[in-house]
């Protein structure tokens, strides 16, 4: 069973889906600027975990599949917003949505995705508690996805972060969304609070390593893979996992924080990072936490469903970018 | 019965719920940020539309204060965006959340109080059902504004703009959330659809009065009572109904556009716009809706609240400021 068919199998139902609950109504311009990302593509990963989740404790994708939309909204809703708070220009391959509509139109592209996430998450056909219940749960996680880009903005103007600082910001602006996704997959799908909390577990956990491994892949990717420069973030002065754990060992890259550096230099960056042992700390810090995850799919049935959600906690370490 | 006494004596319960539904919490600048302007004060005009209602139909205040407070975070992430979007750099007598905390700042500190207005609402204790349909009205609502924002910065890129697209505009970007706050406050406290509708018309008409009568309040109103600049809109060259129809009888005041003025410019642009009768009809029509909107509360039993309700109408029309 490939994972890749599997979530594209899924994904085309999530993308016919956009089509019928965001339209291109008026004013056009905003509804383009907000659709202009969620259709540049993306792996849909977080729908397919919310399907598959649903469909593992014995519900279907057709009456989930709102709900996949609202996540995947929330998703791009916070990518448009990053984009215009870190001065990012480029986002999947295009120019980001402030590029094209202004900063104005951005904020505002955001903001329109936000409710219609909300609206969208309002009208799956279910039982009103459960629904209210998501309701809960995806607010929550928009405010933690907001707490987790603060401390992301805060921690780049400090000179010392904390492994557990760290965690805090990556669970939060990252991998809640994974967690909340799979919570809200089992609670549509009538699953138990216990059961949907354990799920939301491994959506939490395996989003945590998702994020460290992408710090690793920083590092280890060459840029026709990547479709960045490698070493950015060292170039950047971002404080990931691996800098923490290097910093602690006394071991400081010269290129952190330079804003540039030749490949050679990049190279002797990634040599010290990897001789002190901190990329393979990182790495392997990234595949515990994949482990923990995979370890909560325990509450659900053995079948396909099962399996692709293993095989995605396992793909978000083995990926090449 | 005084208007003023009896908003404020239900607004120290809006204050004080605020207090325990958003804590400051951490990370604590993110949470100042969010609660700055909401602390800066505001007539918390909707939340009392939200909780009069509510009493009128038979609920009290308590039972509906999440929703209420749900409703005044929502207005107030509106303004902390507009403001960005506007490059306005006053609220409330205060500098802007974006010129304390930098753009980025705000942009998360509006994001923040979108998604607890959400969580805030989804905690109301009452019928699911009824919840459900009241997160419907709110995300709604809050698509409707960013479409009126959105249109409200597309006007001031064009030549010309007609009466209805203003009334869209109008519609969308004030008073949609005064009609959330009466149908919500309506199906919380158990009113029939039909009745929730209503109440919904009566905010949405009096909100449009609202805004027409603040066009007019920029033409007539002093800057030490208005605390802006008397003719601000005319210099903006905003396209405010009072503009749109002057246009329409070939009247163009000189300032309009100019970004400034002197203060015998702005007497002399405010005669020209009284004598072809653009200001009487702008106030005429803010009357009406007025008091169609009061029309709409018919549905109510006589009593005390829907008395309130009555002078809020007024209100709108009858403020200085």
């Amino acid at each position: 069973m490939m994972l890749i068919d599997e979530i594209k199998k899924r994904s085309v139902h999530v993308d016919a889906a956009i089509d019928e609950l965001l339209p291109i109504t008026s004013p056009e311009e905003l509804y383009k600027a907000s659709r202009y990302l969620v259709d540049a593509g993306g792996k849909r990963l977080r729908p397919a975990v919310l399907i598959l989740v649903a469909e593992a404790v014995g519900s279907d994708l057709k009456s989930v599949l709102p709900a996949a939309v609202a996540v995947e909204l929330v998703h791009n809703f916070t990518l448009i917003h990053d984009d215009i708070m870190d001065k990012d220009d480029i986002r999947r391959g295009r120019p980001a949505v402030h590029m094209i509509w202004g900063e104005a139109g951005a904020i505002l592209a955001g903001d329109t995705l936000y409710s219609k996430a909300f609206e969208i998450l309002s009208k799956v056909e279910n039982e009103p508690v459960r629904i209210l219940k998501c309701m809960d749960v995806l607010s929550k996680t928009c405010t933690e996805i907001c707490e987790g880009q603060w401390l992301d903005m805060d921690f780049e103007t400090r000179d010392k972060v904390t492994e557990s600082e760290y965690i805090e910001m990556v669970e939060k602006k990252t991998s809640v969304l994974y967690a909340a996704a799979a919570r809200i997959g089992a609670l549509l799908g009538g699953a138990s609070d216990e059961t949907a909390y354990a799920l939301f577990e491994y959506g939490r956990l395996i989003g945590i390593g998702f994020q460290m491994y992408d710090d690793v892949l920083d590092m280890v990717t060459p840029q026709e893979v990547l479709g960045k420069v490698r070493g950015s973030d060292l170039m950047e002065g971002k404080h990931t996992l691996i800098v923490i754990d290097a910093f602690g060992k006394g071991v400081k890259p010269a290129i952190f924080g330079k804003g540039e550096a030749t490949p050679k230099e990049t190279d002797e960056a990634v040599r010290i990072l990897t001789e002190c042992g901190s990329i393979d700390y990182v790495k392997n810090l990234a595949i515990s936490y994949i482990n923990e995850g995979k370890a909560k799919l325990d509450v659900l049935p053995d079948g396909p469903e099962k399996e692709l959600l293993l095989q995605i906690a396992d793909y978000m370490i083995s990926r090449e970018y």
